[in-house]
């Protein structure tokens, strides 16, 4: 099965909205088999919606769309559903209903414009909206299946897993390939140095498939393997990942939907061990990743954001005279700043960041992108030297990527250098 | 003139990432009146790229391709523009000179596999990449334009503004549109309610162009305004912002690139007040927030994340009899959460959170989604309830929102209830 995924609205177009959607549409389906041979974006345009809808209908067997089902006036896409599928809207009593005991839930008043919303295409199966009132589209026409999504992220989201995956699953039902793609993923070592390292790509491939794919956080390394039979697969992916573990191990974190947080999460749990985390640069970052991990309560004690040297000096008990002699960006702070937070929250693990984010804040020789990173636990208490960019953004993200792994290679007991 | 922008790379189609770079460039084009017509995304496949490269520069007079130019045998773009423009492959030392200097200074020593990456097509002009290896692309032809930039959106960003938008500047000189599109943007409010305070949307656009956004941070109205010149344009906007304050005025909380974060920066700097918050639920997502602002430390003292009780008692002085009675959850320990880091870290404001994020952590009458909000100042001390969602990754960006919005309304003396 090929789907051609649609994307509607002038937002994107002018750049205001990152299209998130796609990404996560295309996930779900490559994980049931269906795959992805196109994606477009368009504007909120009678005639080029018409144009598309009839392009992706003819190319692919699953068109999805989404955006443009607003209740607002500049919403056009229920409209060119309607007319390109020649059909009309009618009154939908179980969408209304929905619709209904959503405001209940939230306490607020029906408006005409939210009843209007309990149209739909008669031809249709309305699809529930778990988070909003824009009901989904579904039709299916001559063994084609047609799919209308809200745009808002969470509400299409809600809609793809409780309805398109399990539909398309229904549909793929004993047609399950015997194709895998999963990701390797690796942080703390440049593409080129990655892509040396692992030496004869065709040696370890053996016609299997690996593309590069780096960003911020480190390289992906994207398998694509097609073998026969399933059991094939599974072995051939075994295969390449012990080979690619020789070579690169000690650079990869996990696989897939992996984090580094959500790896560290696991050991910690697991060994029972608590973190406290101290903040500079970073400013919550760090912690703001390892709280994003459900569950992380049982091992994640308490952070400090200590963005003025009072507040190192006074919450984790910093000495005022390294800081002027050392800066509060150097090896000195960060470890102190560690070895505070451990002391302070009773935590195993004192972790800190210290660093010079940028545009402003570069001093003689410490330059943006400067960065410190601590680590204490009851054995050792160290520091390690960073060097970034100049994008602020970019160097949270890094700087709160390096702590991390720092972290995580502490647990596992891999040295840092090489 | 008009764009068409590809991009080009599996990950995208697979879902496993984010096209942001599509955003980026559109937004960037926009402001200097070249307006995207469509955008698509499409596989590392020869003919696939062959294919798209024919259409987009045919339909459009600017095409730009991001993806797939980096130093490993998965990427073929650079292949493709050469076939395309039936050229051939030249080295350009002022390309490797710019590798060279790259490896110099991360003290990294060059590989083969980036000596080719200084091959580019003989008719092309190189773009400068100052953060990686792979050039840029750029091909003038019959007054048609050609731009290819890696998929890193950093590297392509640099090479976006410090290229792209300057040689785009120069081919439309004279040129400049009486076009004005701008976004007001709201918080605290859902779209439909929004929707019926606005009233009459004609009487308020008088023939201008207006969308409702939403996202989990609120909905932006993208105002589209032309008129027959510049200066009618700018009047025109100025008469639809001021009815639309006059509408919804406590809900607007900046336009365009304004953030709350950036905006509560602005009016703390200037009166010279200084900010601590004391998180729980978020987990160090609103000091992330603050401390994404370049300057943020002039306002900001201190955060902490207080995830345990214990953190909460030792930290904030929260009564530990409170917590026993309402739980950690609760009106009465988000406002002894604010007070202690007020009273701390003596910041003028002290501002907290607390909540159940999901999607562990409901206890009997408390779901998932309920949160708090506290605030603190040397008069008052608040604290308000909020209901969120199912969504752990929403439900803290939301109450991250929330926090900001509460702060910078009190700082404006903005009620919060109507």
């Amino acid at each position: 099965m090929k789907a051609y995924l649609i994307s509607i609205g002038d937002e994107i177009l002018i750049g205001q909205t990152v299209n998130t959607n796609v990404a996560y549409i295309a996930a779900k389906l490559v994980e049931h088999n269906v795959f992805v041979s196109k994606t477009s974006v368009i504007g909120d345009n009678y005639d080029q919606i018409m144009n598309e809808f009839k392009t992706a209908y003819e190319e692919c067997d699953l068109v999805v769309v989404t955006g443009g089902l607003g209740p607002t006036h500049d919403d056009i896409t229920r409209k060119c559903v309607v007319d390109f599928f020649d059909t009309e809207l009618v009154h939908d009593e179980g969408v209304l209903e929905d619709i209904k005991s959503l405001f209940t839930k939230k306490g607020r008043e029906l408006t005409d414009l939210n009843k209007d919303q309990a149209l739909i295409p008669k031809i249709a199966t309305p699809v529930k909206n778990y988070f909003g009132t824009a009901p989904g589209i579904w039709i299916e026409k001559k063994k084609k299946y047609f799919a209308v999504f809200p745009g808002v992220p969470y509400e299409m989201k809600e809609m793809v897993n409780d309805f398109l995956v399990p539909k398309v699953s229904d549909l793929l039902s004993g047609k399950m390939g015997n194709k895998i793609i999963t990701n390797v993923l690796t942080t703390g070592i440049p593409e080129s140095v990655l892509y040396e390292k692992i030496g004869s790509i065709d040696e370890l491939l053996n016609g299997s498939k690996m593309a590069f794919l780096p960003n911020q956080f480190g390289v992906k390394l994207r398998l694509t393997i097609e073998e026969d039979d399933e059991e094939s697969a599974k072995n051939k992916l075994l295969e390449i990942e012990q080979k690619l573990r020789g070579k690169v191990g000690r650079y990869i974190y996990g696989k897939d939907e992996d984090t580094l947080e959500s790896v560290i999460a696991k050991i910690m749990t697991e060994r029972g061990l608590t973190l406290a985390t101290a903040e500079s640069c970073t400013g919550g970052l760090v912690s703001n990743f390892i709280t994003n991990i459900s569950g992380s309560s049982k091992f994640f004690e308490r952070g400090v954001v200590t963005y003025s040297n009072a507040a190192k000096v006074e919450i984790l008990s910093v000495n005022e005279d390294i800081i002027h002699k050392h800066g509060a960006v150097s090896l000195e702070v960060a470890r102190q700043m560690a070895e505070g937070i451990k002391a302070t929250s009773c935590a195993d693990i004192g972790l800190s960041t210290t660093g010079i984010m940028g545009p402003t804040g570069a001093t003689g020789e410490k330059k943006v992108g400067l960065v410190y990173v601590g680590l204490c636990d009851e054995n050792i208490c160290t520091a390690k030297k960073f060097t970034f960019g100049d994008d602020r953004l970019l160097n949270k993200d890094r700087t709160a990527q390096a702590a991390l792994e720092m972290l995580r290679r502490h647990l596992l007991g891999i040295s840092y250098d090489e």
